[in-house]
């Protein structure tokens, strides 16, 4: 029996479990998922005989090193700052690792540990990052190999709402830590390349430079410029890329609306609110409106802003109940943006019967012969239920998938690695397919960002 | 002789020595200006019996203690950080001090040691801060001290362009330091008191949400809100007033057009361009554009922004030569902000002809038996020349005669003082009157923020 030791049981463990447990009889694996609370993880599991769940606090060193000592791999879910110490005491043990988070500068720095160990820890193989980077590294190591120039790439990815769940007027739903999607966008200025000149994008106008995407069968989406477009520009090989821009996308019109949270000051998080505690959902907003002895808040608020009263953006706010004078905040010393987000929890969470949806789009420019090109690449998946989301299958499989292939030593290279060389993106993507998900590629005018072209 | 030490001979020097000499005779003083270049002090002194420039660097522990221990008080003008070092030195070598500057956390921590050995330390008894607080704590009092309750207080200065030399469409010029004017109101949002409620202002919209103000013979006025309006509300004892606001004084006009800089990002200090040092200032505008192959700069930034061309703020753009496609940034790794301020630079020095003006303006509403009252007061400085402007006046002047009260024992209370109490602020604003800095004041109706009652 090979022995796979997964710390952490969250939200993603569903699809993670399911297919380690699915080929544990066929491949000899023994599966033990150690966390504080153990619930999860049993629910998960039922009565699988190859598989085990253990209590373990992770920061008990004792422990911790126990657990990792009788494991051949450790796959790390938990919370990307915790992963350190996981990752120090697995090179000393001798064991792989496996994490779906952003390499730390911490991590990074066991490279060296790593590699004169044999080891591989593998990190940012869950969707963002993860299936972004093999998926957008196949297509550009093809138009390479094929003799192309990389021109421009575009890449977007959104955590939505499925179709058959989407019944609010932002098309929207929290299907993943509601704290990131109301900080979002926050801090420096939203960096990228476009046509050779860098752009920046200062937040308060972030949502309102929006690119739309079209996906066949699911309609229009728009999408707004990540923080930092050119983080993996040498990693990916792009030095000398015309157009490299990042985005997160959501249904077109969100953008919008949101905007008028950030104009109004509602998603800051650097302050706090005084009395927050005993305000109504109408005082927070009526905090950001000056004070009238005779306009109500709704007026005030459309003025400021100019609204008209018929705008779709303002049946989107009155949705979310915000007008409410009577509903409390009820949170101490609480920043606008953790009002905000219980505001938005109200009405975004996800009930038992909603199912979420992932979207991925990359565009793919290159020059051949002196010609220019045009890849569109597309991923649509969908929840399943409310435990084996579409979040969590995005996530979960890859890192399963990965997992295996290193115990199978399919997977070799040793070192912090992240999926983009072909070793890994090849066969993961591959059987990612089996599990229906699939990109849909199909070549399209080449129009960079020229809308004269079209 | 009684010994004053000037530590630091900048801008605001002038007024404050020629205050000095000018009684050097009458009163004995002698007066020495110790800085790292001594030649605006000589200039200023010219060939003065009772006063002489030495140069001492500040950093110097041994220089700066020799310095300080032959002196009877030291005036320190250097930058707020500092005035620390000179002040314990003060305090072991018992020594009065003053300064222009905020009260620090450090400074602050030194009240008792200074109360013990009966010193004072004199801050904040420049302009804003200074006037300010005398200006405003003698109306305070004389309400109170007649019955009144005070329920508003709101309090504007600002650094203006005299009339005469008030020749460009902002109706602005750089009077002071020009990077506080470019980061003006950046950070968390401006947080104020209106009718009882707190209200908070983000950046984005700060200077959107002005208040207008008149002074007669000068016309209008905006100002916009300062990031902490209420930071003395505790000192003025005003815990339990219901409108507290504190703002910075523009021409009509100033804050619409600053406002497409913050928007569009220019303002960032928190970030470096990319091959600042090659830009043109067009490239700098179009770097917060989206790209087009065929729309010009002015173009697409009209647009981003629905400014209309026959819109005066667009003149405003065009004045500052920002589309110029030759001129250079020539700022190695510079902010958006530094490249800003360069800019602006090129535009709103003060020439050796310019006059500088000073503005402040405080409204202050009560009630007495029943009935709501409002008395609003101004003052407007007018710089004499290039030398001996209103800045230095009006900074340099509170000082001077604060020192001198010091020394002749009319101040008297030890500690780490403002200048709020009678026994400081009576004689200061008295005999600033002789030099021409009075405050109008005139009864009109309460108003409070109910236009209604208008």
């Amino acid at each position: 029996m090979r022995k796979i030791l997964i710390i952490g049981s969250g939200k993603s463990a569903s699809y993670l479990l399911k297919y380690l447990l699915d080929k544990s009889i066929t491949e000899s694996l023994f599966i033990t998922v150690a966390d504080l609370n153990i619930e999860n993880a049993q629910r998960l599991i039922g009565n699988h005989q190859n598989a085990k769940a253990m209590t373990l606090d992770v920061f008990d060193d004792h422990s911790r090193v126990e657990a990792i000592k009788s494991a051949d791999i450790v796959v790390s879910m938990l919370p990307a700052r915790f992963h350190i110490e996981v990752a120090k005491n697995c090179i000393s043990l001798k064991k792989h690792m496996v994490t779906a988070s952003y390499v730390s500068p911490e991590m990074q720095a066991l490279d060296e540990d790593a590699k004169a160990n044999g080891l591989i820890l593998m990190n940012e193989i869950g969707v963002d990052p993860g299936i972004d980077h093999m998926s957008a590294m196949q297509v550009l190591d093809r138009i390479r190999d094929q003799g192309g120039t990389i021109i421009l790439f575009e890449s977007f990815t959104g955590g939505l709402v499925a179709p058959e769940s989407d019944n609010n007027l932002w098309n929207y739903k929290f299907t993943w830590n509601p704290r990131n999607v109301v900080v979002a966008g926050q801090g420096s200025a939203a960096k990228f390349l476009q046509e050779g000149a860098y752009k920046y994008i200062p937040y308060n106008r972030l949502f309102r430079r929006t690119e739309f995407l079209d996906i066949d069968g699911f309609g229009h989406f728009e999408a707004y410029a990540n923080r930092d477009s050119l983080k993996y520009q040498s990693v990916y090989g792009l030095d000398n890329i015309k157009t490299l821009y990042r985005g997160t996308m959501r249904r077109v019109g969100f953008s919008r609306a949101w905007n008028i949270f950030v104009i109004l000051g509602m998603t800051d998080d650097s302050y706090t609110i005084d009395d927050s505690e005993n305000m109504s959902y109408r005082d927070f907003v009526n905090a950001f409106l000056p004070y009238s002895p005779s306009d109500s808040v709704e007026l005030k608020l459309r003025h400021a802003l100019k609204i008209d009263q018929d705008d779709i953006v303002w049946d989107k706010l009155v949705e979310l109940d915000i007008f409410n004078g009577k509903k409390r905040v009820e949170l101490k010393k609480a920043t606008p943006a953790q009002i905000l987000q219980k505001i938005l929890m109200d009405s975004w969470t996800l009930t038992k019967d909603d199912k979420d949806m992932i979207v991925m789009y990359h565009k793919f420019g290159y020059e051949k012969d002196g010609k220019q090109y045009q890849i569109d690449a597309n991923m649509v998946v969908l929840g399943d239920d409310h435990t084996y989301t579409a979040m969590a299958k995005t996530v979960g499989l890859p890192v399963a998938i990965a997992t295996l292939a290193i115990l199978n030593g399919k997977i070799k290279t040793p070192g912090v690695q992240i999926p983009i060389t072909k070793e890994v993106y090849q066969p993961i993507l591959q059987e990612l397919e089996t599990f229906g998900i699939i990109f849909n590629e199909k070549e399209v005018p080449y129009l960079g960002y020229n809308p004269l072209n079209n």
